[in-house]
């Protein structure tokens, strides 16, 4: 069956209400869904935490006997296997939706297309990939996690027009506007773990909480610290819900911070330094889906080598602070320009002055 | 009188009319005039080039007696004195004009509402401001030579996202893509000057020519170059069209550069340098309207600490070429967030994935 201009916009709204779980449903996906019967929605619903019923459980119950003979608009696959609640596709089957729209087939390896299988089999239309491009963007971490094992790793940097992120003595705050600052909070509630290094610690003593926008879940809070140099009272700490990575062992810092109920990770390279893939990898295992690397220079550098940067946030506040200040990437001298560091920009945006470039690495 | 939506425009058509003139006007300002009878456009006309006949002349030639009643829009107030060419005011009276609409006085101390006084005088109604900021922006050079003697500064640089407009061994063509570097022909070819140093050129050996965009006329080509270091077959140099600004002499290379037609200024500062400043007002006194420099972070830097820097062109490529690569503009450390240069943002354009960011500097 062909999608018309009406699954269009019936998907799009199951878009918009999905987004209602932005910053909740990890470790599973956003999902979204609305129920439509003789062109009124009947029902709607998203998945808003894990163990909590589906978005299709939400909005079979809104509809009631009306979900007869409709036709539900789904984000995501519905499921087809008993995980902590049952399958959306036989509740789907079994409430008499007569024809079901899929944006996209589910990654999850416990679904993988099983779901729209069982709802043919029991005769129910079924249409896949209608706005798919934006069911796609509403879980990078869930996918990317479930097809590669890995999070969705974004990278943030703050920095002049000239390319400054902190004057040479290390102060940085605040290059950008309270707006921009504010969008940035928006990406960390969306976010698993938010990773920085000691050495911004060190310098801002950050608490790395999400405190512009409302959110129920903070994320955990991630120091790269190869050799365990933060402080105890370090805000970064407070309250938990934080891991220390590092790579040369201190016993008596290392029970410090597991009595402040702190995690810690020993992953070193062979360098001495922390492994930052073998962090990501720890990072994906816990589950996370998506990761905010929030850093200085160095680390900034160190993660870009890795190749594990999907997706660069850069904000650019109007000013210039001149070439002795600190620098956003710290990366090995080039000697020949085809050996540039290639991005493909997706998004620019300006919140009052400042503006914030959305771009990817070129592969 | 009051100005009307037909006044805005024709107003419009007039300023359209008056871009003809963009890159080849100087040392004169751009002007067009549209004549309007019975709401028809009966005549249009754009000055051209300095010692050929002003905007209301061409206008007022092409509609010939339907002049007698109509009304003339004049991007700039109609000349008073006589010039090169006799007062337009005076040919407007005589062609039987019975209203003329001014988007803006003429910021030249010999007209200087007195054109205006002169028509009215004569019985003429006349309405001024019409469109005034658009008027004002297509002559930034020609007002503030006229107002403040000095030319009109744009300084461009074209760099990586972060920051970077060359690698560590100077390397840099090319950072920007072919249509942001056609924007920058555009500039140059408004411009009366360009100012590079003398590292660039013995880096890049460009010949700063403008050759992207079609222009009758060659902005001069002027070269920071304390100790002379200029080679002479530097492409620069080629043809003439050049100044180079010294501080220390070299009676030997000055006589060569003399004989191949280059212009010489000596503009030494205390320290040994050119003054930048002397060596603006050089140019304003030439004169020049507007200015471009393309230059590498010293002399970016040393020209923003003049203070002479009306607007920033700012190119960003979507690269990364890593902190060891070369900054924008060499400036002293600062110590304090509050002593970093505050720039307002005037706006934001994209050439194919290149982004071009126009600001000014607070003052």
């Amino acid at each position: 069956m062909q999608a018309s201009t009406h699954d269009i916009e019936w998907m799009t709204r199951a878009l918009r209400v999905a987004a209602q779980g932005l910053y909740t449903t990890t470790p599973n996906p956003r999902v979204g869904c609305v129920i439509i019967k003789n062109g009124q929605c009947v029902g709607e619903g998203a998945h808003l935490k894990a163990g909590e019923p589906h978005a299709e459980v939400h909005a079979l119950r809104a509809a009631g006997v009306q979900a007869k003979g409709a036709t539900a608009y789904v984000t995501l696959e519905p499921c087809s296997h008993f995980g902590r609640t049952p399958p959306c596709a036989d509740a789907l089957v079994r409430a008499g939706i007569s024809r079901v729209v899929v944006a996209m087939q589910d990654p999850n390896p416990l679904v993988a297309g099983q779901g729209i299988a069982r709802l043919q089999a029991q005769g129910i239309a079924v249409t896949v990939g209608v706005c798919e491009a934006q069911a796609l963007a509403l879980n990078p971490g869930f996918i990317r996690r479930m097809t590669l094992q890995r999070p969705y790793v974004r990278l943030k940097v703050a920095a002049s027009l000239d390319g400054r992120t902190a004057l040479s003595n290390g102060v940085s705050q605040w290059i950008t506007s309270a707006d921009a600052r504010k969008d940035v909070h928006h990406w960390r509630a969306q976010s698993c773990a938010i990773v920085t290094g000691v050495g911004s610690i060190l310098q801002d003593n950050a608490s790395l909480t999400v405190r512009e926008v409302h959110t129920p879940r903070q994320p955990l809070r991630v120091i790269v610290d190869s050799r365990l140099r933060i402080p105890l009272d370090a805000k970064v700490l407070a309250g938990g819900n934080a891991l220390v990575a590092y790579a040369e062992p201190d016993i008596t810092k290392l029970e410090s911070l597991q009595q402040m109920g702190v995690r810690t990770l020993h992953a070193p390279n062979q360098q001495g330094q922390v492994d930052l893939s073998a962090l990501i990898q720890a990072l994906a295992d816990l589950p996370c889906n998506e990761v905010l690397v929030e850093a200085g220079a160095t680390l900034n550098g160190a993660f870009l080598q890795t190749g594990l940067i999907d997706e660069l946030l850069l904000y650019f506040a109007p000013k210039l602070m001149g070439s002795a200040a600190l620098g956003m990437f710290a990366l090995p001298a080039l000697t020949q320009m085809a050996d540039v560091r290639d991005l493909n920009v997706t998004d620019i945006r300006q919140f009052g002055q400042d503006i914030r470039v959305s771009a990817r690495l070129k592969t």
